[in-house]
């Protein structure tokens, strides 16, 4: 499937599937669209918590066209499927969120960890989540982010379990990808960020740990809509697995960066 | 002089010049102060322009106590110098602006490329206004930010003077420091991005470029003073050139990107 038709298929709600694997060299984005009056507070929360939510583009008030993710693209339409939530209730999960759109909605995308996914493939690394074909375990972790406004709860945390062997490997992949998460937030042991049960994941399913392979955790973009939930407030945002596929690549975001002004 | 020390001079006002080539690990920073109005439109302004504005730590609304690059440090008399504009214009250069505090400021710090100076030195990199002993030459170029609200204006550089030889050593370790403007803008010919007479700057003092030498450009976190000039709006700053001095070095900025959680 070429992005075009693929493109075509999420605009038209034809596609509705998790999105790792897709694309390979292309960023993948989280999604969160929030009220005006809380725009200032997430705003200085991605500031202040860039491991989780690494900002790659904040729409006008009110604008819903993207400029630099996908030019020109409607945000309201071009995710496989988005989640309402209604004063932190999961209200519904909807493959095109036009009808709920108002004036004075703001977009947040934040880098997502599919994004480097691709760079493991290249690199003989396993994808269990991909092998096994189900969405990436997330776990609500015990670590704090750091205060802005109303906006304070814990980490979500993305898991992929990989060998012992490569775990060198995996943590310098993912260490350059510093606007889809980086490094991992912590290797070993999922007791130590207050995960009990590592086969009961928060959002996404379980993914199988073989025999020398360690669980590794990155922190993940899903941490707003666990955030909105214990607020209690009105968010909508992609449904966890189901990002934003940009037309930049991995190696354009420079162009979100700033960096094509060295062309200059 | 030692770290304390200085810190003692500046609180007491009795040090008050440039910053370049002070404590040459150490992070130094940009500092604009907004009144809350202004915030969200200057918070999504740093998003969208991170090569003049790289955020490097923001305060709550009406806090002057710095968290992150100085402990408990405040604001208001932890930088040798002060800019105060007033609607645009610059009405008064201080020492201490605790007098002037609002309970609505919100103070935004940015990285410097005064940061990485430390590291060209190491590398045998000539610094031309820390040996001609003056500050660093600064200049309005007609390189557009990106609009966010009312925030809109062309950027401001700083330049320094390379050997031709060791243009791909400045480069590459500009280039390192991503939130401290990291890699030029621009290098060679100041009539490519808008500076008719590299001979007058319009902040800091002119550098001599000698025979073999290029004036490279890299974006500067004078921008937003410019900018408020140019809005006739209230905005507190430092001095170009008299910037906040972090006790973190630049390698742990890790801190400050809350790679720390990896600890856990």
């Amino acid at each position: 499937m070429d992005l075009l038709k693929y493109r075509e298929m999420v605009e038209n709600t034809s596609f509705c599937e998790p999105t790792a694997g897709l694309f390979k060299d292309h960023i993948q984005a989280n999604l969160v669209i929030l009220p005006f009056k809380y725009a200032y507070d997430f705003l200085l929360f991605c500031q202040r918590n860039p491991k989780p939510c690494p900002l790659l583009e904040v729409l006008d008030r009110g604008d819903y066209k993207l400029r630099a993710l996908i030019k020109d693209a409607d945000i309201r339409s071009c995710l496989p499927l988005y989640r309402v939530y209604e004063k932190g209730l999961l209200k519904a999960e909807l493959k095109d969120i036009s009808n709920l759109w108002q004036d004075d909605f703001v977009s947040f995308l934040l880098g997502c960890s599919f994004s480097f996914e691709g760079d493991f493939m290249k690199h003989e690394l396993e994808l269990r989540h991909i092998e096994e074909a189900h969405n990436v375990p997330m776990y609500i972790s015990d670590i704090d982010c750091e205060e802005a406004g109303i906006f304070k709860g814990k980490m979500v945390v993305s898991m992929r379990p990989i060998l012992k062997e490569k775990l060198r490997l995996a943590y310098e992949l993912s260490a350059k990808y510093l606007f889809m998460h980086g490094a991992p937030i912590h290797i070993g042991d999922p007791d130590k960020i207050g995960i009990k049960d590592i086969n009961s994941p928060d959002f996404g399913e379980k993914s199988s740990i073989k025999e020398g392979e360690v669980p590794v955790f990155w922190a993940c973009g899903v941490t707003p809509q666990y955030i909105a939930q214990l607020l209690k407030i009105d968010m909508i945002s992609h449904a966890p697995g189901y990002m934003l596929i940009s037309d930049l690549k991995n190696e354009d975001l420079g162009i979100l960066r700033g960096e094509k002004c060295f062309l200059r």
